[in-house]
């Protein structure tokens, strides 16, 4: 494996919003990687690091970031890079991060633009880390680069939570409702005038993106061909409420098979993941932690379990319309963006996929 | 029908609580009732009301309250009285409240106690006025009085709008999940410390209540006989959200048969609810308003459509699970309480059921 | 006076902000002016008000305004009307209040721009309407309008209460501290992110105006001349919180002479403002309100005292540093913005100041 | 010094509170004292303390704490322990802490039961660490044990920032408003009701409380006698809002000599405090933390700065009234009590003042 001083160079594309800040944080002393490279809109290029940025997490933005010029989103503006996590917001992603994956880039996007491609893989590494496979579809179809993704922030912790499940038990339908964290929404989210004693009970998007995120990444890919999605009927209802961090969930879920609470939580509590061998730098400890007292997860005692990595479950019980009922919880910003992204960074590492400098 | 200058007098008992003060206020020049007599525990007894009273409503308290000395919750300390509105604790509540009925009074209760009675009828005056028949079942029973109850702040405004969809299309199937106001929780609700940034995923015997009464509302009686419950499964999720009034609910609902959002809206819309000829004071214009904005009801926006008492509908849309999801709203301590037992009381008295002074 | 039928029509410059959905609101039905006119900027202009407007307002957009087409701030575009409240922001106000004075319209402004100029009244009824008499100034330099202001959102509260003790007992030094508001900040304030679980210590321009403002009000008109600010040494501290309306000030105050809590009480309770006699439609019964309670005034309970346009004040007490502590309320919206213009231009109307149409 | 395998046994008092909670917290994997015994009111005796608790800090109890029995507050139940650091309420603790001195403990206290006792140092040990001389007063006075106590929590903050400017510049007056957070309140604190869109102008004793504690702490001990409070006049307005920690002081201070910004702000950052030499475990790499930005500190931001142990300093400007004006923030559960209590415990363990076993 590599080592601390023959760190790969990445670049982060939307390096001054919410998740580039996260990025950033979670890149600092990383074991494999160093920031090479900060880019972002034409408003902060030309600008350090520290001027252009609104910085909205505790503390100071990082000494050595803070005097870096803010590049532009460009393959050529990022000289010393094959690597770029990005978290470009989607108007302008599909653009950008497919130059740069026919620049020969590896491109690890948080973003949604490519998510539903059907050669680009949509990976959550405890989940799918074989949906990697898609990589070679846009190898072949003549890109030098490729593009991988990880899921929206409410998909990631449904996601993972169902996944152990479906394999068990089959998932058959799914009513999920959302109260998700004003971070989801990014530096320019809801106004406290929204969100001060009020819910918003509608996030553009959002439910259209569980609902076909969740069956693309517990689909299957049949040999070399695209992903098969999930038979699975999922129906959500997504809120924004007046929290910082951390998306609770509370799903209702039909099995293939009557199943008692004792066993979905032995279940979920078994649950190691695909790739746990690999012990990825961000991997947690355990991608999911069942909880037992009657009133949690909650989002602020919560979102932090495993360095926000890991997935929080809790009243795990009877479903009088469908299986079983349980609230899980997860970190939006971590687990759910810049967490998620890093991980499969270092997926992409472990496995060599990673293009040689 | 009553005029003003024989306004009947009413006490109420658990006056000092937060649906205490919503009554008092909503008594307060009343056309056809006049508070004479506020009751309380032991620790306020023998104080006046504005001494024995913590009000946390917009301004003062009446001033005509202040001085009334808190009597305790005995029949015999409320002599000049015949009717009582009751917002105790469940603690006391069934105590109470049978003895008031056993001496002759009208109870008319927002507490749980008595609600799954069979011959105690579970009352919304647009939904089931019928089942106030089951006064009969109690004065045959040889009690003087007798008790009529209204339902728990989450389920008025779900009943209310299930009801005419029930009607039209059949129920048969319900996922609701609320995010739930803090004053649903009384004055000793939940501190600043839980509700802060953070959400509790739990209301102690709230998703049982959501799940009995609304069948027991959307019931039949048969003949003299007790209510037979409506044959629908219900699952709930409850959540104490950051918000101080205005329950949201987000609901997807499974119906005999295939109904387009733009028929729904239509029922929902022409629901003028069983009583609408009584004009009771209380009666809102509208008991369900519906909205076509994507992101509407908002607590802070919607909860006081109709004075509070009408149930605010937005989002009607297919379930790609059952046949249709909505959002609902309604104010949980005026339409889920207070004003919920008013209007009760006000039926009653519309039919002549109200004991003579 | 004028009657119903004879309504002076408004135009409202900055009509789609939050401060003119509040002008909005208290122009509907008032007995003395008809909206006429509903104007905005460019972003805005050519659709409908209710397209063009995000309303954050309980409810609805009345239903009148919502039809209307928003109309270009310019003199020319507001034919019918020869009056308009104004509550543009403060970049554009000085160049559209002016064009619109300049074509003889009286403007009254709830903007900045204007506040500090010599010839320019800042007003607030029940304190300086002498100074009113400034506009013979603005008329005497060839103007065909004038320009009328009122205080920042902050200062209103703050001067409405000072106002009689400097007068009874001589104001030398303030120091005071601001809780402010979201709503203060306008539709565009800080967000969710910035409010939740924080507090932001700045509001830029904020003490500034504070420190200035207080003084022109107190100060004095020589004859003719200008106004002499009074000489009060003054100190802002200007903090943003999560409140939705209703700006909370913790003043210390020096006084000329020795004053003990029950004499100011006394003579704040007492202060009815210089023109009770014209009873204004938007006058509270009265403009201060002293409570007793150790507790008050608090925000959501107090804000909305005398329909928002009574200052509450409480916690009236010795101040080991200076001659009195208190603490103050008022609502930032309806006193300080909207119901400070309103109050301003029914003034003017009641001493028939406004152009004949 | 002492090493890890003799580590201190340790008792807390009041070890469910929230100070309580952060205590254990603090004192997991303390390099110089180990956890001994954990002791609280009847309520929880006789429970472990897993039952007993509602914990409130993010994640689980400690696991090795969770099992261990609540015992009483008496000194015949802490065998084992010759040393206790008490958060009991006010209301108990001057008996309790008063007995477990006089059976021979060092009660460090973070209760304000004491604080005022002629012969009881109230003790930040970067600021007056010589007031410990007051121990040998209870000594000579026969009492085999001693109490030390810390200052109440928005004291902490504002006596650490005006130490260094009193000893440069000499502070005569200071006004100071405060926005507290929730946490200072305890578990008990204020519902959600009363911190959702408000805010409270008053906390019971503690406006008192900041101006008697910050002159005993500036104060100076005249040879073995008592301390003589510093000359300072000082008036606080305090207010509790919606934050979790984190209490934000807005100060106006007088000082003896012009200053100007600048050398304030020198004088700030150059102050290490009094017992940087002894590097305490506890205590942060710089007692106080200047930032430069417009608007900083923000308690959500900069609460955790030094690990909770920093105070930030922000605005530092000239004031219209006094010399000075600036905000301040330090972390209320940590600095201001449970981090103010761990670091007297170590300054006494330091200097060899703790009882031997």
């Amino acid at each position: 494996m590599t080592t601390p001083r023959e760190r790969i160079p990445v670049g982060i594309l939307g390096a001054t919003g919410l998740v580039g800040q996260r990025l950033l944080r979670a890149l600092e002393g990383h074991p494999w990687f160093r920031i090479a490279a900060l880019a972002a809109s034409s408003r902060s290029t030309g600008r350090t690091y520290g001027e252009a940025t609104r910085w909205v997490l505790p503390g100071s933005i990082p000494s050595a970031a803070a005097t870096l010029e803010v590049r532009p989103c460009e393959p050529g503006a990022l000289e010393g890079c094959r690597v770029v996590v990005s978290s470009l917001g989607s108007d302008v992603a599909r653009g950008v991060e497919g130059a740069f994956a026919d620049a020969g880039f590896a491109v690890v996007s948080n973003s949604s633009a490519f998510r539903q491609d059907p050669d680009v893989p949509l990976v959550i590494p405890e989940v799918n880390p074989d949906h990697l496979g898609a990589i070679a579809a846009q190898r072949s179809s003549g890109r030098p680069g490729f593009v991988v993704t990880n899921p929206n922030c409410s998909v990631t912790g449904l996601a993972l939570v169902l996944a152990p499940l479906h394999r068990a038990f089959g998932v058959r339908r799914v009513v999920v409702t959302t109260l998700q964290a004003v971070s989801g929404a990014g530096l320019e989210g809801p106004s406290g005038l929204d969100m001060l004693d009020n819910v918003l009970p509608y996030i553009a998007g959002e439910e259209d993106k569980i609902e076909r995120e969740l069956v693309k990444i517990l689909g299957q890919r049949d040999g070399d061909s695209s992903i098969r999605p999930a038979s699975i009927a999922v129906a959500a209802h997504c809120h924004r409420v007046g929290t910082l961090d951390g998306h609770l969930e509370a799903v209702s879920v039909e099995l293939e098979r009557t199943v008692t609470p004792e066993e979905a939580v032995a279940t979920l509590r078994g649950f190691r993941g695909a790739v746990a061998d690999l012990r990825l730098p961000s991997s947690p400890v355990a991608p999911i932690e069942v909880r037992t007292e009657p009133d949690r997860p909650q989002p602020r005692l919560d979102r932090d379990a495993g360095g926000g990595m890991t997935a929080v479950v809790g009243r795990v019980r009877p479903c009088p319309v469908f299986s079983l009922r349980l609230e899980l919880l997860s970190h939006n910003t971590i687990r759910g963006a810049a967490g998620a992204a890093l991980l499969n960074l270092e997926l992409l590492a472990a496995r060599g996929e990673l293009p040689a400098e």
